[in-house]
């Protein structure tokens, strides 16, 4: 059997702290892994030196992860077909407008086996229909592609404060590679089947982390945000089996996927964050953006956006309260108190 | 069709916040309830006056939910057996201790067709077995008893903020009367059949709140939380549907008395708050309920030590992980490290 070739395509906040894992883990399971991960860094200057060189000397990421070392074995590479080349594991964690030039560039370069997983939260939602970025993946690169998403902090991650993680694969069998390259001590991994569950819930629970925010800038205490995020949970579940029937399951919304990392991002976060400043400060949403956010559009508000959108070419915002009661609250005027009334 | 005869028996902080909603209730579906509600005090002297007189004049509870008026058709009754005579709808909220000794008092004094509901939280754990409150009550009154839990905490509730609460009622029929009794615009019902799970989560929360508390106090992040407050969840599930079988559905720990309560206990409330010190400090948990509770017991260390007596009798503490830890670090001085480790 020969070993697998793992690359990772991205280098932010997050794809830096999963490069200090997938190193440490190729480097300890070196039967199973080659232990150089290639990683495709967007190439930028740091005080006149290219990022990829500060990263393969000193093994750190000073823009995006400062403080934390990451595994020597880990390479930096700023040409991603050169990163890509041959690799057999390929780890996408990349912003997603950037995921389908990339997809192209990399077209040709993979090994006939090459199997991906995608770390990239959301999935596109238009009056068509939905597009998770594992199916995107699949259909430019023609590899199957799986899904990772669970309650993890980036920053937390990297400190190794326990957390835990899921991985959604179709394949139980390649589940059980990612699983290999992911899972250590601090970093706790299940592999269910579901890709499509664990996507739609790195995508949906910003929306419920606004409702969320929306609770807390109104005063509301625990109890009402308590239900909001219960309530939010049994919208998601509803949104994956109307729209995708039986590939999502019950038991994904258990997972960290689900239910944990609903938590961490209703308690803390950015969607939450800007949500309780909109109610507070009466601004609108995108002068929020530029005053709290430098100008990044916010996740949740964008989705309720877009699934509202979806929602409304079916005529079924109806059955989905509290989504609709964020969007219209935030895009249509509606007092903030309808989050409470109307859902 | 006879109006039903409301009785509370109970008149703390939760029974005085529930008594404004059933004695508003009855008021509003006066073609099914008989408007007044009785009410059980247990007599207490405040600057020389009787509080079921303070309670009957002023409706006001000012010992137990000062600044809340109650509706002027629930009067305070300082004696049980007056209280709940003829009663066909009783609702004991009375701390647990006290149980036994107040049914046996009502003993033959309720109306032929009464039905009971305990908002009593938690249930007996010892090595022999388990009680729930509703058997209890089943058992000395001979009527059937249904449940109410959910994300709710009294004060918030006393103010009217939105929240849910789950009724378990085993009869469907008898449990739209009790929604009819409960629900509210700001006090949303659910009903469902699992009685005994509703009361399972009201009682095992408390241990993994016990454990939230533990990572604060060690200072790990919100990852972390997610994860013990995820793995609560699902051991809360595994002990239910092992010891009570099908009786414990998957989908009672979707209502506000499984997740939305236990995020509600794990992020605020004394069990929490109390394992953090225990942490930060290194005091023993007695001498902590003696400071920082007046010298109540806290529950959720109380209910760690029935579970492990009752999991212990039958070898299998190593199947409930994060039981088993929070017992072990509060009474055997395992490390608060191992929350995390041992998990």
């Amino acid at each position: 059997m020969s070993l697998e070739k793992v690359c990772i395509i991205g280098s932010g906040n997050w794809g830096s702290a999963i490069a200090k894992i997938v190193g440490t883990n190729t480097a300890a399971h070196s039967d199973q892994f080659e232990p150089i991960v290639r990683q495709w860094v967007y190439e930028e200057q740091i005080d006149g030196r290219n990022l990829t060189d500060i990263i393969n000397t000193e093994h750190e990421n000073v823009k995006y992860l400062k403080g934390i070392k990451l595994p020597e074995n880990v390479v930096a590479i700023p040409d991603v077909v050169k990163a890509c080349e041959g690799a057999s594991l390929v780890v996408f964690v990349v912003p997603h407008q950037f995921l389908k030039g990339v997809c192209e560039k990399m077209k040709g370069h993979l090994a006939p086996n090459a199997r991906a997983i995608s770390l990239i939260k959301g999935l596109e939602i238009t009056a068509e229909g939905t597009r998770l970025f594992s199916e995107e993946i699949t259909r430019i690169l023609d590899i199957p592609c799986a899904a990772l998403s669970g309650a993890n902090i980036a920053n937390e991650v990297a400190m190794e404060k326990f957390c835990e993680s899921t991985i959604g694969c179709q394949n139980m069998e390649d589940g059980m590679v990612f699983k290999k390259l992911f899972n250590t001590p601090y970093f706790r991994i299940s592999v269910i089947q579901d890709h499509v569950g664990v996507q739609l819930c790195g995508a949906l629970k910003n929306v419920v982390a606004v409702g969320a925010g929306l609770s807390d800038g109104l005063g509301h205490g625990s109890n009402t945000k308590a239900a909001i995020i219960r309530l939010g949970l049994m919208e998601m579940r509803k949104f994956g089996q109307t729209f995708f029937g039986d590939a999502v399951q019950t038991e994904t919304f258990f997972e960290s996927c689900g239910a944990a990392d609903l938590i961490t991002t209703c308690n803390g976060g950015r969607n939450r964050k800007v949500a309780e400043a909109f109610v507070q400060t009466g601004k609108p949403i995108e002068q929020l953006e530029e005053e709290l956010l430098n100008g990044q559009k916010l996740q949740g508000t964008l989705t309720a956006q877009e699934v509202n959108e979806f929602l409304s070419a079916r005529s079924m915002q109806k059955e989905f309260p509290l989504f609709n009661t964020v969007y219209r609250i935030i895009y249509e005027g509606l007092s903030p108190e309808a989050i409470t009334a109307e859902i």
